[in-house]
């Protein structure tokens, strides 16, 4: 299906008269992207509220003169000006008294600057306006999350099948080759830094890759992702080199029945504390609560990490269609850890799966 | 030579002191990095003025939980202090009655928020103090930068040398080998997205790879950086696939005299409007001034783009030790064009090229 920009532009427009604010100045990039497809470095974006029962979009795009052509292509359905000043240019084109702005956005230097440029108009400070559309993604982005995911799990499919995860490699080498492999199966890029911590590396949860060799008898997590068309993935599979010990099974089926119940508690409405709850549960039952070190997860689109956190003090609900990821994991200091992650798409009839690669113990 | 964090925090106590600033909250993770080598996503630091007699650094850092180790590794030298809220944790123990913050930095929600917790505290905007030091490298940063430009220049000659440009291969695919090249060359990373364009492509400034071909007698435009230990080489040559026509060495013959001038100019102290000035005079004798579409340089360092700006409109000197681009281009819209770029630190006996692959006219 096609990318409708001017229906999120109508949801936004919907969120502004709700909340009484006449015209929102967007500055976020990313957010300009979701709101019209833009893709440059600089622009500024003019969303007036209208009324209800205002039909015309009026929305203006400014970028500088590097995007004359390409905020033709890109925004066709907008007027654009060109300026290397673009907020403040929509800023002093702005027709009513008050002025929304994104004031998590917005830097105290850029906002003073902005004063002065319409002393006559009152900058009003909202706080994710947008974020909280872009925390429920249309059929549109969960097809690019789901090509990213396919891509990340074709890739490890791939780096398998190979015999690339055998001891004596580094987790640079295996790092660097998954990436390659994601790059081969469609991926525009990288979502982050491929993570592959081998041993007692394998403990740290954002460990590095470094020069050390994988050796038999060792867990390898890999926490890795791709992006297509902006969208990112993000997976972890921990896997075992040689026959596993008797630890590793028990802590990799206590990870993985973990998982299984943060997915399962997946369901629209579901406030985002409890979901974090009902994985970490499943752990502190074992007694390794104090090994689960971090929350359980995040929301994933145009950003990596984006809206809604999922943790133990996370605030709100998970709405139908929002794309999160569910990664518990249990760390034992100098010896090893495991963590399994998915991405999911939060539906009616339950949660979408859209990483696919298996979760039963893999030994390579 | 090591890393002497203490002597650029002494730098900033200077500049706090001439500007009447107390103490600085520092706020933007590279400055952090910068001021004590910490890399972590999450930290503040705090920086106290003094007198001029005080000898002790009573620089305070706060990051989160889970940089408990890696801080106490990356920064010894330091108090640190465990909080996720790691900025209103330092404010709330400011003792003096002023504080400077980022402003260019802070968002103005942030900003709101720090005002609750430490309603006594005059919050003064600064902006770029930090970065003001950054401009100036020492010697161990044009070390890492010297590293960074050399595993480009290796990638880029093995590149050639395993006859990787030809007809027939696609942007994306010499885009790809070229990162690759750089990371088997000591890269510990990719600067920015490398551009490859081929052909009509070459005359889009900033044109990302695609499936298109190179063909014999296109223009090869390659821009492409190392990063290594957090610094960034940055540098773009033009090739020419087969034999080059009259009027691409005539373009190529003009680009680089411009970007000599440009160079030549590179005098400590000189503004840096009048280096851009030196390379645009070149274009513009030639009657192709409306051709040359961007600034002619920038700073670089930690970030890929930093201050200072080279460009018609910049202001401010260059400064002895500064690391800036020297990139002039002519582009022939729907035809080709030559863009030749060097990183380069500004030096009392003349500028120091830290891109050392030729810039004769390469026919692959």
């Amino acid at each position: 299906m096609p990318v409708d920009h001017a229906a999120r532009r109508a949801a936004l427009r919907e969120l502004l008269n709700s909340d009484g604010v006449p015209a929102l100045l967007v500055t976020d990039l990313l957010n300009i992207r979701y709101l019209t497809g833009f893709t440059g470095s600089n622009a500024a974006l003019l969303v007036s509220a209208g009324d209800d029962k205002q039909s015309e979009d009026g929305t203006v795009i400014c970028t500088d003169g590097r995007y004359l052509t390409q905020v033709a292509q890109q925004v066709p359905d907008l007027r654009a000006e060109i300026d290397r000043s673009s907020a403040r240019r929509l800023i002093s084109s702005v027709a009513s008294s008050e002025l929304g702005f994104e004031s998590h956005v917005v830097t105290v230097a850029e906002h003073r600057g902005w004063a002065e440029v319409a002393p006559g108009v009152r900058l009003v400070p909202t706080s994710g306006l947008v974020e909280r559309l872009r925390m429920v993604k249309d059929e549109y982005e969960v097809n690019l999350l789901r090509s990213a995911c396919a891509s990340a799990d074709a890739a490890l499919a791939a780096l398998i099948e190979e015999g690339g995860l055998r001891p004596g490699r580094t987790e640079r080498e295996v790092g660097r080759r998954l990436e390659s492999l994601m790059l081969d199966s469609g991926a525009d890029g990288i979502s982050f830094e491929t993570i592959v911590a081998a041993g007692a590396n394998s403990a740290v949860p954002h460990h590095r890759p470094t020069d050390d060799v994988l050796a038999s008898g060792d867990f390898v997590k890999l926490d890795f992702g791709a992006e297509v068309g902006g969208y990112h993935s993000d997976m972890t599979r921990t896997l075992v080199l040689g026959e596993p010990a008797g630890w590793q099974r028990d802590v990799y089926d206590l990870v993985a029945r973990s998982q299984a119940a943060g997915r399962e508690a997946l369901i629209p409405g579901v406030e985002v504390a409890s979901v974090d709850a009902a994985a970490r549960r499943v752990i502190d039952d074992a007694g390794y609560g104090e090994l689960f070190l971090h929350g359980l997860g995040h929301g994933v689109g145009l950003e990596i990490h984006e809206a809604p956190g999922i943790g133990k003090l996370g605030t709100g609900t998970l709405l139908c269609g929002a794309a999160v990821t569910v990664e518990p994991g249990v760390y034992f200091s100098g010896r090893g850890g495991v963590r399994i992650e998915d991405t999911l798409v939060v539906r009616e009839q339950g949660p979408e799966l859209l990483t696919l690669t298996t979760k039963d113990l893999t030994v390579v």
